[in-house]
């Protein structure tokens, strides 16, 4: 297996632009290779009834995908009245993945939406929604403390995530849409700043893996985020 | 009343890019000023039950905002369950107003779904996005052309659209956000290059207009029309 | 074109009943020729939640049709579990032109409810909605007089509708289903009775039409829509 | 207890008007006293999947009352998205008591659906509507018959129901709302012109009810669905 | 016609199983031969809206069944987004029958939910899902009396159900499945231990039945009924 | 930590009952210590859509828990009318989990639902529903077999899984539910007999975790899985 451009352990060519969208107080387009999101952070100063009262705050996801972000047009969940599984499972690890690095009593009594809606999917899309998101939260906390609103950034590092995958029995880093397509084994790696582990996630596609596949996927995946913390620094910086 | 770096008679900056988006045979991104919207051509080689079989074509359309297109946060519809009452009634006139251009059976047994998502929203959403469809749905047609599925095309003339407004008893065109807000008067034409109406929709939102202010609206709305047909033909010219 | 029984300038014969059910506020069965709509008001003492605190009332409509008020049965909309857009698209019009004829601030912190339903429908179902759903408007407002729980009428202006359109090149007054059907275009027209304007929504059906098509439309609709007030006086004089 | 205008024993006053909708195959206004429920047939040339190519037909019902026609607004079900299981439960309950006395083969591969449609309430609503459908179903049957697509009525013999009930320890027949809202027992029974049970239902509301209240009920129900019969032969004679 | 193991008037073998499930306050197995349902009893220390700050509580209850509690798999009503009208009516005739033998003021301001659910099907799963529940019901009851939390039970007596049918012309008392499936008459009847009703439903499923035919059966559910009471107390009693 | 009954490396008592319920091709009850899960296997002679024609089958999964299953009732998703999120990532997950042992070519054109409904719920719900549904899709194809519907067991090896996690920094197998709910991470593996990986998912719920503990919790789950699958030999050879 050979790929075009790049080597089996590269990432594709990561894109990260603040202030994408005027509104929202984060607003980031993230770019994997081809694939593009938008990642929005909007504040609300209000929390979901369980937490009312209890001075923490919460921070929660939604995920879409434009109709035709894909090869072939998908019908619109909001005309088909509801959201599939894989949606709401996306969104859900969005949401508990930027949850991990956030302190909720820091943050105040306030929700922070993340959204995040592909424009243009070819492959890891979850992930550079977490990234992306990640960039977004940042800034969403920056207006919050230019406000006054809070003291101190609940933000405890950060967070980045990647997909790896096996191919032709080989381990690859970061899967475009035909890659995972032809994929054995899907596995996406959500980790934080100091090296540790928010979510695992790997799925057999085709064939059982084993022991070794897992641990040289999980190789590839800890060297890819670790390039990832540094594309979010230099956005950050900027 | 004094608008900021324009007259009340002028269009706000007018921008429309092709391929924006990779996947689809149409890809635009129109801007009105701050509002952007995506708007995708897809064709389907199938076309509704009521059709089947008639050897004519459907074009229709699907509209929606990201949640945080605006100043704050609306919910995602698709995690309602529902569209609301304004989104099927924006995605119908866009549907109606681009079907009044196309020769159905000239088109042949087959649906373009134009979808138009606002990632940006300033006002003008709708009149923008039948504008910036149009130029997909060009583009849509060339590459049906191009593939030697049609010989001929469908479009029969060009068609945009454009708001106009009465704000403190004077006639506006192409209102943003906060000039719609103050609106006594809201009003959309559709027209096509020949210089013939295919929607006109007028609501008076604080008091009844009377003859003379229809008139006027209406004039301006001519006049920004046949400006947006110029964007048009420059960006196909592209 | 030739019509039977009228000119192509005469509304068909008008009929408002009132009182035509026993326990609503108000309850006007209205027919525009085979057209019939029952049309009631209910008051209720409450706002919805974006209107609480702030003194001002709220008017709203909701509109439906019996699943064989048509020519072929239609399923119906509480079996389907949704609304179609047409039906929402009806009842947000004939909501804003009845709010534009009142004061809300003297209609006191309740919501009148305009329910229309058509038991016959034979073209013209939304103008007649309208016609009838003011008087009930009206017949309600004087309960609540009545039971000196507002002082003053919170009415500004009675308010009426009626459709026109271009069938065979020639603007016709009030149309019924089978010359909707065979129109090139067809505009509604929303007026109060001081002569102006509350909705203006016109759509090219076949091809699209001119200025002075539009013009032709808009005369004749003045016309008509001034009987109606008539009618709508005669009725309440009763 | 004393009951004005009718000894405990006696039905309200009943009426059945039929043509009053123009569209339908069959359509009839049904009245017992205040309560008026509009009962069309209409027939498709069609049946559900589960009978397709059997050769026999089917017959359904529908159940609805505008929001209004009961004391205070109830919210449309539409509205809702969803129909409640009382609606639920008395659509199903029409569709039995007719299909009872319907031969299925006789009928041939169509569908008549009765949508009964209340449009005002004062008890009894789903018995007026059973009596009131079979009246729209023979003249259903009769359009059938006429036009020659069947060769012999499908119908066995009449239908028609009764609702009964224990107030103060007393048998009443044909309860209106006001006594409905009072009563111990509540009891609705369908029965057949040759004097047999199709539904029987009976629901003790606040006390458990004995053998002897039971058979005091089904006498009384007898009594008056006999008279039902009656009132729809003549509406069937006129 | 002869039935294998019982005669016409027996019950099918009965069994009551306290304690099935750890967590609820009342957790029952019933079984009427194979009919198999999980009665469960739960405690809420609030009630439904349309009660708060009356001091009365409520009962009330769910039913579903598992999708291969039948003979062939039906599709889940989760799934399909919506409950069957069969699954609505017959949970609103076990909340009402249980209802019909709790003292509300008693129970004081809280709701008992009561979920039956069918692990396995044989015919006569609402009369068991009765019987059952009540001994749930009398199990969660006890545990507020043991808590303090009421001072006095507020069940006034015992409830149990029964179906009975016409096969063959003949009256059977417990109808299995493959009886129900050809029966021509069904009858539910749900009896107090003092001897009076709480609901009884009959449907001609094929034929209208006599009134002789009507006696025979509640003949017969009334001797059911009473074994029925026989078998709670045996339960209850260990 | 210590632990009653049991060391931190060990399952809790497991019990596998096959032909819990009388009509599925397979029906299981597996008991993880107190989670209790009905697990059916259904077999249907037909394959969804996207399936037809190309002659292969397929495996899919849908889970539940009665509402009472838990400490606390939670409302009914038929009720509600959507599945929860999680409801639907469990069942993807089941669904998954089972075809990755099933060769679907030859399966044949044939669908099997695998039902896993909770009756009682303590914790690895979703484990004990993948180990139980395993041995109910083992009778359903020895059904298929024996009717000699196939030749040969589509099956390449058995399939099992167990939840891991860690509780006071130190790796616990096969968590009830208190020791999930004080969890700090929270791991499911699942595996084949032949020792590979179908499905790896950890989830940091309150702090990322390290290689280290990882590695500590994926051999656990390896022992443990070896112990399931002797487990589901005994069940099926009895």
């Amino acid at each position: 297996m050979v790929r075009a451009g790049r080597s089996l352990q590269q990432l594709r060519p990561i894109s990260i632009t603040r202030h994408f969208i005027k509104h929202p107080e984060g607003a980031v387009l993230v770019e994997f290779g081809d694939t593009r999101v938008i990642c929005t952070a909007s504040i609300e100063e209000s929390v979901p009834p369980f937490l009312r009262g209890k001075g923490t705050g919460w921070v929660t996801a939604e995920y879409s995908m434009l109709p035709r972000a894909t090869h072939t047009r998908s019908s619109r969940e909001a005309a088909k009245g509801k959201q599939s599984g894989r949606t709401l499972e996306i969104q859900r690890l969005i949401g508990r993945s930027l949850r991990a690095v956030t302190d909720m009593a820091k943050l105040g009594e306030r929700t922070i939406y993340l959204d995040c809606d592909v424009i243009q999917a070819d492959g890891g899309t979850r992930t550079a929604s977490i990234t992306g998101a990640y960039v977004a939260l940042v800034d969403a906390i920056s207006s919050l403390l230019a406000q006054g609103k809070i003291a101190e950034s609940p933000l405890k590092e950060a967070v980045a995530a990647v997909s790896v995958g096996i191919v032709d029995g080989q381990a690859l880093l970061d899967l475009d849409y035909q890659e995972d397509s032809s994929a054995e084994v899907d596995m996406n790696f959500v980790m934080t700043s100091s090296g540790r582990f928010v979510e695992v996630q790997g799925t057999a596609e085709a064939e059982p893996f084993t022991l070794e596949q897992m641990d040289a996927m999980r190789n590839l995946a800890m060297t890819g985020i670790n390039q990832l913390f540094t594309h979010q620094q230099e956005a950050l910086s900027r």
